[in-house]
């Protein structure tokens, strides 16, 4: 493919020889002579001095020191590439002889399930959903179109999962939600008896687990990305479009708006309300409801500005009691018996 | 079901119109014109002014701005209406066509081993457990009665379940304990030979991995509650009727009494004793002994209220730079070249 | 086996009766009087103290309260015994009739692919292999020889997989990286075309994820054990002879060198470099490259010792309010109108 036809592919222009061949795609890291990368500040002169033939970079650059395509949104190009360079995984449609299907299960069209998936009774599938083997489906759940469930994922009774979605590796969902009743030093079990429901465009990383509800729905809504061995407890709710990074744990009943990221291993308390757009840096806790809008960090999480401050001034103690001490030797020296 | 019926189901007395017909148990929040829920202070309010058709409310309450029930216990009642409304999940007993079962395998009465199942050798299995598909029992394990195994859940070889425990899915039980001799650089396995014991009653959550024993066992004792992706290492003890909070871990060697709570997040070194009763608040680091009936926070993790006072100091620093400025200057002024 | 021949096999000497008879072996709290164990300082005393017939101790000890064996290395000395002592696992070598194979794959010698196995396409597996049940390896993996997979396992399409590997069970290996391009607050996935190579000699935890990569490789090299409930993002590169221990988690593009050890539940973020030999404390929250041969310690980490050195300043924090308070009083006294 000449980078001629791939600026077209990507609604770019060409800066510089237009008929470089590009034969794949890849990072800047491992870019060999045939590859095409992208770059965006501050990466754009690592790029230059890589291998790669080409590199797509931002509009507003007009030189570079290799042939380039310019475009609006260098990522975007790049992913929109990576589609193109890579077929899709290849996967046999229909049922599986070892698969298991309880009664009443509808099937939509086109859909792939593959080997030892177990499917209880009163499943719905949608057109074009591919489930890996080992994948165990509870009685009721529905599930919707074009949606992809990797290997080992367990799905509880009477979850709703929506289009659009994946399921990496070892995900549960709808597993109990952890709720007692202490009696004289006893932990009596409440039933679990809600669902969960995750919305259109998710994605839910390997090993993630997210508990039904007590009563209701736990719930993500679409366009959220949870990352892996995250732990969402019975009754969150996660608002459209927010990240969950790695190893992040949301305790019970805690509502979480729109378009918030929590970076890695974030903790949050329960039954607090957290507002639309905020951020929580890496290892935040939170522990009180979150303004809509807010930058958190630190334990207890708080505004990032504050958090450095603290920081700051701690990391200025020992200066502090120098200070102090110098002012005690001079305050001795000034009094009467000084 | 009427009022005055569930009253007499939970051994309460009626406040108001006792003949208000109930057709679902659910939280505050989600509660509609025909449900019944539960409050407990401070959610008393929240509950009088919810869609709600009647409240269980403590019978220190008196009077109710809605119909409702006076029990000793409304979290106790309200699990026992949340059971008495569901019922419990439909499971097909006996042993699924495509469940694989080892040679001398024991199965008690009425269990339900469902499809994919594998029992290695000389598994045995009490009266009316229940395994669901993809899971897999290790060679001599030995599972009690009543017991409910979900989807996708590894029991390593000659582990030992209890009667009446609960394993969510994708729990590990019996994986090799981190065991290593360092010798010239080199990481050397130490064979894990030990198992895993789990008492009666214990909730094991989902994606939790609990290693077996280096030699002898690690143990879950009765009662205990694990929530999801805990990490129990090689020869741990935890005593009865613990909570274990999601994304603890607890490293090997150490022993846990009885009552104990993890909050999340929490994470403890190996080797030491924890007493009887203690409490640890949520990301609680654990780097030593802990004596019974303690209340830890913070890492390192001390007394609950040396981690408040620390950390008030901590808010006051900014506070006490600005003063160590002032008093610089009074003393520059007081001093003869001032 | 009398206390002289276990000498013989680990090349130690006796100290006392060389003629009491060892049954099994087991750790010193467990040990009853037909078991050996070992000891190295500082727990020589609690040996001693046992109930154990006999005891590896360091060949600088001369003198023992037990009959004793004498070693250069006694936890090298006791693994070997545990070894001796513990007949491997016995596996019945073949395909299970239930297993699922795939096209075009092929089977060393003497492999063990159990019940309900599936391996999808292009498999290639080694001599003495071994799978267990429910186990997934994807189209075009290759595994070495005498590698161990436990059950419930999933290995994606295209990784590589070492010999003498041992994936513990519900581990996941090639899960899709976490990577989106977010364009107008909606999160576009960036296809994961890369995959994971593992290397000889790695052990990987149960409930561990480890991202494939974008493009390209996410690495473990030889000898590296990594522990439970790990998370290794996309085109990590972990060096040879690491540990990594559980519920730490490194973020994507990370570099870590050889001999690294993280503590549990360590965070590091993305796209930094790790030198060879680096100790990580429990906790440590990593932000920039680390430097070979450091010891860091909290969040964000720093060198081991000024961590310490400012947990101490914070500590000494009560008694520098109180000087400053101090202070201020006799300065008031000085000054005119004190």
């Amino acid at each position: 493919m000449e980078l001629r036809e791939i600026a077209e592919l990507v609604g770019g222009s060409v800066v510089g020889d237009e008929t470089v061949e590009i034969r794949g795609v890849t990072n800047i890291e491992e870019a060999g002579s045939g590859d095409i990368t992208f770059a965006v500040p501050p990466h754009l002169e690592k790029a230059a001095a890589s291998q790669a033939a080409a590199v797509i970079i931002p509009s507003d650059i007009s030189q570079f020191a290799k042939p380039a395509v310019r475009v609006d949104n260098p990522r975007m190009a790049f992913a929109k590439l990576l589609e193109h360079f890579t077929p899709p995984v290849a996967v046999e449609r229909g049922v599986h002889p070892s698969a298991v299907i309880g009664n009443r299960v509808v099937l939509g069209q086109n859909v792939a399930i593959m080997a030892h998936v177990v499917l209880a009774d009163d499943v719905v599938i949608g057109d074009n959903t591919v489930i890996y083997p080992h994948s165990y489906i509870g009685a009721g759940v529905v599930i919707g179109s074009d949606t992809l469930i990797y290997s080992n994922v367990s799905i509880r009774e009477g979850c709703q999962i929506g289009s659009r979605v994946i399921l990496q590796n070892g995900a549960v969902i709808g597993s109990d939600g952890f709720g007692f009743v202490t009696i004289q030093g006893r932990h009596h079990k409440v039933p679990q008896v809600g669902n969960v429901i995750i919305g259109d465009d998710v994605e839910v990383g390997a090993n993630t687990a997210i508990d039904r509800a007590t009563t209701s729905s736990t719930v993500v809504n679409r366009g959220t990305k949870i990352d892996n061995l995250v732990h969402l407890g019975h009754n969150v709710v996660i608002g459209e479009n927010c990240f969950v990074v790695a190893l992040t744990g949301i305790s019970g009943s805690t509502k979480v708006g729109n378009q918030v990221t929590f970076a890695g291993q974030v903790g949050s308390t329960g039954h607090i309300t957290i507002g639309d757009n905020c951020v929580f840096a890496a290892r935040a806790g939170i522990i009180g409801d979150v303004a809509p809008n807010s930058f958190f960090a630190g334990f207890p999480a708080r505004p990032h500005k504050e958090w450095l401050r603290a920081e700051a001034y701690i990391n200025k103690l020992p200066d502090l009691v120098k200070k102090v001490k110098e002012l005690e030797k001079r305050v001795t020296e000034l009094s009467p018996e000084g």
